[in-house]
C-alpha cells in the first residue's frame, strides 16, 4: 500500500514524501534522477566515506607514481538487448569508455563481467561478445580481464554486463566541477534524445517514418580533439540516464552555480521531437549515449566549438547556455516562447532500463 | 530435447558430446568447470585476442610508469544473500581483493556496481552496503566508484554485485603459471569446503550439529606475510568455484605440468566431511572463499609453511603435494587407501550460485 502510493509519486517532479522513508527499492532508484541521488548520497556514500568517492564524478581519479589514473564502472541492464544503432555490448564498452573520457582520460583497459540467464541462446551471447570486441577495437581499449556467472532461468533477464575501465589522464587536464566559473560557456556536442527513443521504439513496437538509431558512440576521440585546442576545459559530462536536464542539474549542484540554457539552441532531430510528442516525453530527460557537455571559459568557447564541429561526433555542436551567479544549484531554461522555467532533476526515470 | 540431454551429461565428468554444440547457456557454463572454460576459451578469448587476457589469470597485470598494476573483476550472484560467516557484500569485497592478492598485488581501490531487483527491502540493501564498507576497511581497500541499476521484479534475484579492483604489485614479485617448476611444493593454507557447505546448509535448510560458517576472508595480508619470508613464490591461487580440484587442474594445464597430491594431507574439518558424505558431494570440488594454494620452490617450502602457520588464516597450512614431470596437465590424487586416481576438472558445478 505504502509502496504503491510512493510509486505514483515518483512520476511527479516534486517529491512531498520524505524520501528516506522508502521501505523497498523501486525502479526509480535506478533511474539516474532524484531517487538514485538519494540512494547514493544517503546510503552508499556515508557508508564508505572517502574523498575520492565523494567526488561523485562519472569516474574516480587517483595517482600511481606520477601518472593520474581514472577508474570507472557501470552495469548495463538495457532491454531489449539489441536495438537500432547498437546492442548491450556496444553500450557496455562505449558507456564505460565515455565515463573515463568525461574524466579527461584516454581509455586504456577494460574488464567485462557477464551475468547470464540460463537459456540465453548461445548465438545471442556470441553476437554480444563479438560486438564488445569490435567496439573495444574502435575505442582503442584492451579488454584484459573478466568473469562469467550464470543465474537460473527467471532470475535474470537474458544478460547483464558490468564493465570497468582504466584510463590515463594527460598532463595539464583537470576536469572537475570545482573548476566551473560564472560565465563559462556550455557546449553540447550534438542532438539529444536519440538513444532513449531508439530503445523505446523497439520496446513498444512503434515504427516511425525514419528509423531512429541510438547515438551510442565513443566520445574519447572527440575529447582528445577538444584538448588539441585547449586543455582548459572545466567539466565534461555525457548526458546519459536522465538526459540533458539531469546532467546539468548534477553539475549545477556539484559546482554550486546557476545554469541558464536556451531552448532554441538545443539540437533535436525532427523525428525525435515528433516521437517525444507522440509518446508524451520531454526530450530534455531522454537518454543519450554519444553526446557530451563541455563547460569552458568564454574566451576559448568558439575555438573549441569550431574544432568540435570538425569531428564526426560534434558536427552539430552548439553553445546551449552559460553558467550564472544567480539561482545556484538551479537550471533555468529560456523557452522558445521567451518565458523561463526551472528544469528540475527528474525523480524517477521516464524510461527504465535504458542502459 | 537436445538441451535436456546435454544437461544430464553435464553431471558426468566425461563429456562425450562436443561441447561446441551447446545451443543455449546452461547453469554449468557459470560453474567454473569445463563448460566455463569452454565459454572462455572458445568464445570470449578468441573474440578479444590480446596477450593480457590470454594469461587467464585471476586478474590481469599491466604497467603504469614503473609501477606494475593488477586489475580484476568478479560478479557475485550468491543465493542466499546472507549466510553463516558472511553475505554477498563480504564476498564481493573479499573475492575481488583475493583475486588481486593471487596476482601478488596489494589491493588498493575497488569499484562496486549493484544490479538490484525492484522490491528488495531497503533494510537488506543497507545491511549489504554496510557489510561492504566494513569489509573494505578490514581489507584496507578504498571503494572509490560505483553504479546502481534497478531491474523489474522477476527479472533479477534480490541483488547482484560486481566489484572490480586495482592493486599494486611489489617489486620482486612475479606470480605466473610459467614460473612453475617440477618439484615445486604445493601448500594449501587451510581446511577446504567450508564456504560451499555453509551456503548449501542455508539453501537446503539443513542443520548440522555444529554450524558450518563460510571461510570468506581476505587473503591479502597472508600473501604479504609469505612475501616477508620470500618473494620466490611461483603461483598463488584461491580455490573458489569448482574447489581445490578445479584450481589445481587450471594450474596444471596453464603450466603444462603434472600435479600429485596426497589425500591424507588435505585438511577437511570433520563437520564438512560429514556434510559432504550426507549430501553426496566431493569436498575437492566444494568452493572456498578464504583459502589459497601456493606453489613454491622445495628449498623454501618449510620456511613459508612456518610463517603461514603463524598467521590467523594459515594456522592449518600444509604441504599437500608437488609438481611432477610425468602426466602433464593432469592432477593425480594418492588416496587414503594407497591407490591413485585422476582428479579431473568438473564439467559443471556441484553447487550453482555459490559466489
Amino acid at each position: 500500500m505504502y509502496d504503491d502510493h510512493v510509486s505514483k509519486d515518483v512520476q511527479n517532479f516534486s517529491c512531498p514524501i520524505p524520501i528516506t522513508d522508502y521501505k523497498t527499492i523501486l525502479i526509480a532508484h535506478g533511474g539516474g534522477g532524484k531517487l538514485s541521488q538519494h540512494l547514493l548520497k544517503n546510503i552508499i556514500v556515508p557508508a564508505f566515506q572517502n574523498p575520492l568517492l565523494e567526488q561523485l564524478h562519472d569516474g574516480a581519479m587517483f595517482t600511481v607514481g606520477e601518472q593520474r589514473i581514472a577508474f570507472s564502472t557501470d552495469s548495463y541492464v538495457v532491454q531489449p538487448l539489441f536495438f537500432p544503432g547498437g546492442d548491450i555490448g556496444t553500450l557496455a564498452v562505449n558507456g564505460t569508455a565515455n565515463d573515463l573520457a568525461m574524466c579527461g582520460a584516454i581509455p586504456k583497459y577494460l574488464s567485462v563481467s557477464f551475468i547470464i540467464e540460463e537459456g540465453l541462446p548461445m548465438e545471442q551471447f556470441k553476437r554480444i561478445v563479438e560486438s564488445i570486441a569490435l567496439t573495444a577495437r574502435q575505442v582503442g581499449v584492451e579488454l584484459i580481464t573478466g568473469d562469467t556467472k550464470v543465474v537460473n532461468r527467471g532470475k535474470g533477464d537474458g544478460i547483464f554486463i558490468t564493465t570497468s575501465g582504466i584510463g590515463v589522464i594527460p598532463p595539464g587536464v583537470d576536469i572537475h566541477p570545482r573548476n566551473v566559473r560564472v560565465d563559462d560557456a556550455i557546449i553540447l556536442s550534438g542532438s539529444i534524445g536519440e538513444h532513449g527513443i531508439a530503445i523505446l521504439s523497439v520496446r513498444e513496437g512503434i515504427e516511425f517514418e525514419t528509423e531512429i538509431k541510438s547515438d551510442c558512440a565513443s566520445l574519447a576521440s572527440l575529447v582528445q580533439t577538444i584538448f588539441s585546442v585547449s586543455k582548459e576545459v572545466h567539466v565534461l559530462r555525457d548526458p546519459t540516464r536522465g538526459g540533458l536536464a539531469s546532467a546539468l542539474n548534477e553539475i549545477a549542484e556539484a559546482a554550486n552555480v546557476g545554469i541558464e540554457i536556451d531552448e532554441s539552441s538545443i539540437p533535436i532531430r525532427e523525428e525525435v521531437r515528433s516521437a517525444c510528442e507522440i509518446l508524451g516525453l520531454d526530450p530534455l530527460y531522454v537518454a543519450n549515449e554519444g553526446k557530451l557537455l563541455a563547460f569552458v571559459p568564454p574566451s576559448i568557447a568558439h575555438k573549441i566549438l569550431a574544432i568540435m564541429r570538425s569531428h564526426p561526433l560534434g558536427y552539430n555542436a552548439t553553445i546551449i547556455g552559460r553558467v550564472v551567479e544567480k539561482h545556484p544549484c538551479t537550471v533555468v531554461l529560456r523557452t522558445n516562447f521567451g518565458t523561463t522555467r526551472v528544469v528540475d532533476m527528474i525523480s524517477g526515470e521516464q524510461l527504465p532500463r535504458i542502459c
